[in-house]
């Protein structure tokens, strides 16, 4: 775009201002315009009974007796407390590795998928200060955390939110959904994933075990 | 961690979530600990007066009289526009490309970079469908982002704001200030990076250009 046709579009900007008072006041049009994050809300109400709290690694989170999730920014009154968190891009997983996750990813709410698992977690200022490349070697050519969680799908659904931007107290809230019967498979997989070196720099990890309430 | 540590763990949770209310009604606490986004906010005060608003691709923004820029989640009533972001980790910078970086980069705030110019962009969907390795070798390998933007240094201060996973109407925001003789040389940088590939993905982008207020 050349500099005149830049400007012409400046002066086309401020005459729509002064002609479009939706636009001159425009904060409500921006605000409509915000995607809300997931919200997992503890308190007395929601899809999901929480089974037990277990504080993994660091402060734990304080009891509740339902999980509601749900898409929107702020929690009803009285929450025990409430975690957001968006899907966001992939930040490590590259074309080759795409194609075959995808195919053996499952979509959450399967029916027979009755257990699920809320794991908040929060890496260290140290794996933060590391840069794009370091992040991807520890993250998958050493600890092999997408190569080695193949074998556990579509046994155990999962999806990752993003929490950091958002300056939430935990940098990812990660979600788990699998059958009664898989349930072994998935402490197998968690086990695994807190074996390898990427785990070691995790400051602080809540495990969420959850069933899904009926009626 | 062992099983039997984590249900100990578990038991010891739920006994201080009952003995501590100010956690068992965590909800402020939570909030507490939530960390508020850079704001970028237009309308009638700021530090930076509003020279003018390009619209260089897509919907442009409505024009104001002054930028206001502070660590806060929501604008004051009567806002023409705000937009938020976050600095957040790099996602593509290679160690051996970030300590010439880090060397070069001047600082925010010097004292003789009188002019700034605000630029929020979003990015197409076929950007956000690509991978890490595809979005990489398009920002740097194909269009030398980083390494083309060094000769620029220390002559314009930048800084990058991540939007996107913030529900926010532009991606990104980026920032830059530099004294009005070095204004060429950031016109340049601008025209470098709009005839790249990696500009090919961008959908929509504003310009906004500022000047210091005095007094």
């Amino acid at each position: 775009m050349q500099r005149r046709e830049l400007i012409v579009a400046s002066l086309a900007t401020a005459a729509q201002a002064c002609v479009a008072p939706s636009r001159a006041t425009g904060t409500t049009t921006m605000e409509e315009k915000r995607r809300a994050p997931t919200l997992f809300t503890a308190g007395t109400r929601g899809a999901w009974r929480i089974d037990h709290v277990i504080a993994v690694r660091g402060e734990a989170l304080p009891a509740a007796a339902y999980l509601d999730v749900a898409s929107r920014w702020e929690p009803e009154p009285g929450a025990a407390w409430a975690l957001r968190g968006t899907v966001s891009s992939g930040r490590y997983t590259e074309r080759r590795e795409k194609a075959p996750l995808d195919a053996a990813s499952p979509p959450l709410a399967r029916s027979e998928a009755s257990r699920a698992c809320l794991i908040p977690l929060t890496k260290s200022p140290a794996w933060w200060a590391l840069t794009q490349d370091e992040r991807r070697a520890i993250f998958e050519e050493r600890s092999r955390h997408l190569s080695d969680s193949m074998r556990f799908l579509p046994r155990v659904a999962r999806r990752l939110y993003h929490s950091r931007d958002l300056g939430e107290p935990f940098d990812f809230v990660t979600w788990f959904e699998f059958a009664p019967e898989h349930e072994p498979a998935f402490d197998e997989l968690l086990h695994m994933l807190r074996s390898r070196e990427e785990w070691t720099f995790v400051d602080r990890e809540v495990e969420v075990r959850l069933t899904r309430a009926t009626g």
